[in-house]
């Protein structure tokens, strides 16, 4: 069984653009038609930009037209204080390109997941670090004309927890503060284990249904809230049904030394292969996620990074000593 | 000066119907015209019910007309678990009586106050411990019909973190869920010590324009949410000018015994004591809270007895094993 | 591989004695000589005693001559109040069993792990829910004389943390405080996913090294102590090599029914099995941990119902209406 | 009743040397016979380092002999992330000269207080925020000699939460971890509203008993532990008892203009004014504390600051970016 079929028996998300597209190009490296790719090298990143350009790319990769940006940032885990400045700059540049803001452009930054659940804590995390202005602006409007974005926040909460629709919430709090822009920040699920904090994806499609490690019932975009929405998310956990796929692949490779038990194995049904996932899982078949032991410590680390290129990015007028000076 | 100038002087609130009334009666004990008053004793609580029943009643009490109910329950400081139940239990019968709701209505609870500053942390708190049905309604409605309420909950964080008035968040969520009822739960500032954590007031009001330990700026209720609104307040801090206030009342006391210097303190104006409660507040103002060690510890308590005794009375049709079932 | 082959090579701990048993007995069943088992069924739990009796016992089982009972309680996930009420008091009675303790004897609890590591911080959680009364002793010896045993707790870190071996500080407070009896708990590893949460040892023997979530380095146990040392442990994470060669074993089974593929397949080398898992893994080899979506709750239910087992079996003289009044 | 008597009489703790001091001198602002004060100005600092000299200065300010440097930093309300580094750097130079530490010292950090309780919790937050070494120096021992000094730590919970007392738990550690100096850090209480989170205090008589917010009931220091002790402490609370101390006194002050009424106020007796506090704090008396609004942000704002100053001082050795690399 191919990943890709995994992916779609097993009902897993694979939520980084860049991921869906090298196992939609395959061993055998085609291109994806509708699909462009770009790679550049920074000193700590590398930059991968998919686009998404028509139908055909849409229908290809299963997801909406559109931009993906992911950041591949394995040094995140150094834990030098010099190299994550590095990395919130680029992410601040590359979000800043996204956007594309008018001066006066008022945003709503919205912290999704759980804030119990650690590694679903991310977005709530993020909104906890940021700088929101926009009650500001009710007392000294001209003072802070140029200097500051109107930016609010909201963290909404999971289904389990409110019995409400996270989109819903959302629609109800943008249709009274109507911002030019919402942008969304979310856990991710990895399609391999070294992508676990280490990869950061900035699109301008919003959020699909049934991503995000809570699996997002309802997309977040501009469709559903009726104004334009930015995504970022950083994987922080990987579905253990790939740790399984990952060494029956191994064993493969193995087998390809032999061309008879290469051939049965080949022979081996699909539907074979999802029982014994199946087995190698229960009692919690696609529900049970890995983790690494210091997810923690990741998830402060990511949010702080994600919640400082946000100032940098939404607030281009003031210093880093003045935006502190605004920070309570 | 006297208590309820002090009070207006600096602009402090009191939350407690109760007090206010007690306030207003004065030593003299008169009787404040279209306003009502009741009490009634429990084995672990006593009740009192305050009804501004006209126009001169709400310009006298300087709150809304509708009926504010205190449960005082001193025992909870002992932790005896028992007696923390027969409060739950006194506690959700009041709120049955009040709600007075049909057996299919929906309810939107919304936990007031910011979830880091412990003291305004008890709305928060009562939404973390309660259980939400909504969403279950649409996988099995009709197992659920006549059994569960319909319930769903927000914690919406406070103007200094979202950049957005509570009120219009909250608004924004009862456009699109269309509660039949909000309760709105919010930690409380006392008028004397010995209320903090010990007195649970329940009002069909909602909740006024600069209320609570937060402050809340624009009201809650139904002018503002177009939806009935029951608010559940406890104490959790007292404005420090009280004490300084209860210091120069107590001094007072003392001084009767000379009539000559009785006569001398009558003579210093109200500004002047004004002055003098500023001088021992600075540099805070009426910005300094009072609070007991055990905060904490009160927190967790009073929000666990609000989330019982709701849980109690939304879903009148289940056993207490089934409800814990549900709970998640 | 065998699984008995896979957690030596691996270097992975499964630290439930009865999971132990169980691989050492295989397929075959075959008794162990050196230990003794038996089974009994309760309401909501099946009790398994494993009793190491002589050193052949112990060289067979890897671990120290002693007693070793597993409550199997699978219904705590059901969030039922009265089942979990039922598996406290089961609890409590083995660990009075095992504990065997005169009125007057005095314990210290030791909560091991980090607090801030979610699956780990089971021995934290439960100090945080316990009754200590070692200091009380100080005021009124007299009235407690009889109704509450000496209890003190700490929970003493790991060694990222605190640069200390947590065995070293353990035995520092231990020549101080003098306890009788010193109970540890700990998060384990499990070595199959359904006994996450639900199984619960306690044994006589103290901590091994190499045990426990965050792999206790030195023994806790009567030789490093200088006193009794009983333990309680819960699984609640469970090395992601094991649902790797799960998935390998269900492929096995399949297997068999072609015997050509079945005799290549068991030609296949240990080694090799190692490099197959250890891609799989890659880059965390056994450092990837898996555990259930809902560890923050479980972690919680888990940590009362011990901490209520203790105070049940420790202050047996007291109701338990007595025991909340003390509880603070 | 002189403020020095409110303190004697109600049993309240004044932590800070240099308010002690202040206390003492008066309005007269005679010298304390045995008492040195010094005072220099830095940018964003003023530090008074008060020295007891002998029995005679023991005696007046009634605590032991030893340097007492207190730095007050206003700023560090502002939020401002250059004023809080320079504020670090200060405050790691005089912790440094106080210290004067051989390079190969090894340094055990104490984290006094209860971390469940927001203004007690400053001792554990350090600890959090602090980079241990010591378990490193078993691997690589002559790799980091010369760049970092042996730093272990504990935060040792209180006595209401362990049932021992701290002083005890902390010399069973430094029986086993021998350093060659303490570190204790603790949550002080303030004499006055404006020292609150703004004064910190280091000396090198370690803690006395009676000290902290939470009451420290033995000492922590050279006699109790049998090596050196540095305490850093920060004020986060104030007693209530003093804001309506002050409110008297500010009153006393009006009164100076009719010397009728002064002479009269004179007159009444320490007891009578003792019994008018004792009626302003009912039902507290001297066990409610007064504490700022945003304090969960200044415990958070001050930990960092000292673990900053800490890890410089502690290992000059290492370039903060490599201090950086070790912080896991």
């Amino acid at each position: 069984m191919k990943k890709s079929e995994l992916i779609k028996n097993f009902n897993l998300n694979i939520d980084l653009a860049v991921e869906a597209h090298e196992l939609l190009r395959g061993e055998a490296d085609t291109e994806i038609p509708g699909v462009s790719m770009e790679e550049e090298k920074h000193d700590h990143a590398t930059v991968t930009t998919i686009k998404i350009i028509n139908e055909q790319g849409v229908q290809e990769m299963g997801r909406p037209q559109g931009t993906y940006i992911t950041m591949d940032v394995p040094e995140i885990h150094d834990n030098n204080y010099l190299i994550h400045e590095d990395i919130t700059e680029s992410l601040s540049q590359k979000l800043a390109q996204l956007m594309n803001l008018p001066e006066d452009a008022s945003i709503l930054l919205v912290g999704l997941g759980n804030r119990n659940a650690t590694p679903d804590a991310l977005g709530p995390q993020v909104i906890q670090k940021s700088l929101v202005t926009r009650h500001l602006f009710n007392y000294t409007p001209e003072e802070l004309q140029g200097k500051l974005r109107k930016v609010s926040a909201i963290a909404p909460g999971v289904l389990g927890i409110t019995g409400i629709e996270t989109a819903e919430i959302i629609r109800g709090v943008v249709e009274h503060v109507k911002p030019d822009l919402v942008i969304a920040i979310d856990a991710l699920a990895a399609g391999s284990l070294e992508r676990i904090g280490t990869s950061i994806q900035i699109t301008d499609t919003g959020i699909s249904p049934g991503s995000g490690v809570g699996n997002q019932r309802v997309g977040i975009n501009e469709e559903t809230l009726g104004c334009r929405v930015i995504a970022i998310g950083i994987p922080t956990v990987m579905n253990a049904a790939i740790i399984a796929h990952n060494c029956l692949e191994s064993l493969l490779e193995e087998l390809t030394t032999s061309p008879t038990l290469y051939k049965l194995y080949k022979e081996i049904s699909s539907s074979t292969f999802e029982s014994i996932l199946g087995k190698a899982l229960a009692p919690y078949h696609n529900n049970l996620m890995v983790t690494p032991k210091e997810i923690d410590t990741l998830i402060q680390t990511t949010a702080r990074i994600i919640a400082g290129s946000l100032g940098m990015c939404l607030h281009p007028g003031i210093t880093i000593e003045e935006y502190q000076m605004y920070m309570h």
